[in-house]
């Protein structure tokens, strides 16, 4: 039988001692499950930040995998602590998000999820049985969502630990506007190559295709690829998580352009017929 | 059998090719071993820092973990290596310490860890069967500490690596004093989200419970969990690993108030039946 | 069976979903592989740093390793992906590079790896069998190197993913030059405690000792390890991995001495017999 994979996403830093705790207590309960590191280094207590990042780690794992998620800006508040679990039939997007299973603080973190396939079932971590013994007030993740993770990788049925949730929080991720052959979207993450990605995502309109971009003035070439432009141009071009990115190829688009979260990006649509991603390729 | 553990704790740095080469010369002893990061960013050469992260770390991990732990500005001289080992009945303290093997320079890295729990044994790592064929005179990490955890990982008896060490190097590290009702303790860490850790432990003295804290003219409020104030309200609590910490309410302690390890803090104690511990719940 | 063993060396940042991405990619293919990350730290498309940082780290790893290295500035052009394997029996070298498979964009990231010693064979990894499904433009980690990997450690004979390659990009490393008893060489590498690594090995050439080192006016005292030097004082010693290494001791050579990559450095050599090495010993 394959090892209970568990992931770990927080925020507590790569020089942190919590994220050891955290570590130590999983296995406390469950020895043999396969540790994975996603990030340490969310900024501290981003939940939209957070967000994003699992939206583009979470469906690229095998089924069947447990990620525990700890930004909780909300630590020691009535914050509910949430159990998620997507079904295992794929969707229609790929990655397909198939049985994946997720803890994380009720604050939004799953939004972006969520928008790309609904949860099979979300619970409120709320049976103390498998928890620490002792519950801090400021460290759930190392007290109550890591021996959870241990028990649940060691087969615990998750109908065992609360009640079902139907309004869990969601963050207001800001949507793509559409008015005709115009879309406004925006950028909402900074890659560690300093690439923009907004939150347009090629699936949003199928049917139609980008024919412009523009940014503060900006109107980045649109390309398939890096490749298919010189060293410091500006390009536009569809991420490998399918979200509409703006780089500087081999170079740091956000230091270059000045640019960063929450700045507007105009896009023109045409019907892909004649579409500029069929064109350029 | 569940596969042996083995933690790492280093400050080697997240881009350095030697915490690579310490799991490689684990592995090449051990391909079994689940190796698990717990730190390479301890500040460099800072074992006091080192010795703080331990005691909250080390004591969360399933009785039987190896850990190795390379920070060690000695490297070189005649310094010591030790074998240090907790004994595997439960202790007072909670979590306990339980059983908990450790590898590291004769630097004082474990001061803290035998203040929670004296070890049952310390030796000196001396037997060179165990160690690489070639041992470089700057990486003894790679050279010593990985070969031996990886022969303790694969059944070796401890008592083979050499004799039994009476007196390891301690840390000055500094003692909360009391006199009186007053405790004059300091912060001796900084945590990741800027929170001040102090020397001052929850079970330094039962029976007391703590009415008044001060740092530098600063008189944060009492609180059980940072839910009970408002963002950037400074307050003073018990962290989760026990030690009295002060805090900005989701912001950043050490740079709103400029505070740093070193600095003193005042606390007054009132015996439990009417403490604040109590009052504030 | 020993699991098999995947180390994972990116240019993605520990801040990154796309590492994230990558071991769930590996995962998806074979759940029991052990994923070990040697750094998620190099520079950004620094592809000489990662020639340095994987002959300083590979050979440590036991036979069989799968490594997988994404540092690839040229992804979405038309450069090739790697397969990379070393014979297994030991070469004169120790570490040896035993049995290592390695999966990289072909830009010279092996350079150091095939100078330490040549490849057993080189394929291009061309069949689209064990690719993901969908591959995208600009992340071939994830949609290549990730399921090939994992089909590796499943057992895929290597000859199924293409032909051979026999003309691998060579990044132009500076090699040392020898005149007499001078050589004239530079640093190539600043490790993360600002030790300045050159590219002179000390197996480079047999029978001749360091009398003397060089560089920009300094003379650096040779000693065999720091703890033959007082704390500040700049030295110059065989590093853990075999380079020449200038050193300050207890510090931070590159910000003290104000020192990087490319400044010359020059050595005077002895024969062995009344060489430096033996003398300070």
């Amino acid at each position: 039988m394959p090892r209970p994979i568990i992931t770990l996403t927080t925020d507590f830093g790569e020089d942190s001692a919590y994220a050891a705790a955290l570590k130590g207590s999983i296995l406390s309960v469950c020895p043999e499950a396969q540790l994975i590191d996603l990030s340490h280094s969310i900024p501290p207590q981003d939940v939209v930040h957070a967000a994003f990042f699992l939206s583009e780690a979470v469906p690229w794992f095998p089924a069947g995998t447990i990620h525990v998620v700890v930004v909780d800006p909300g630590v020691g508040t009535s914050r509910r602590l949430l159990y998620v679990e997507w079904p295992e039939e794929s969707g229609e997007r790929q990655p397909a998000i198939a049985m994946q299973r997720l803890l994380a603080p009720d604050n939004g973190v799953c939004t972006l999820l969520w928008r790309r396939r609904p949860a099979l079932r979300i619970l409120q971590i709320s049976n103390s049985r498998y928890f620490r013994p002792v519950v801090s007030s400021t460290f759930h993740g190392r007290d109550i969502f890591a021996p959870v993770a241990g028990h649940l990788a060691n087969g615990l049925d998750p109908i065992e630990l609360g009640n079902a949730v139907t309004d869990p929080v969601q963050l207001p991720f800001p949507q793509p506007q559409r008015e005709g052959d115009r879309v406004r979207c925006e950028v909402v993450f900074v890659d560690h190559f300093g690439n923009l990605l907004t939150n347009m995502h090629r699936d949003d309109w199928p049917g139609l295709a980008i024919v412009e971009v523009e940014v503060l003035g900006i109107r980045p070439r649109w390309v398939r690829t890096y490749g298919e432009a010189s060293p410091g141009e500006v390009v536009a071009l569809w991420s490998s998580g399918g979200w509409l990115e703006i780089a500087v190829v081999q170079g740091h688009a956000a230091h270059r352009l000045n640019l960063g979260r929450g700045v507007p990006v105009l896009v023109t649509l045409a019907p892909t017929a004649g579409s500029r991603d069929a064109e350029s390729s």
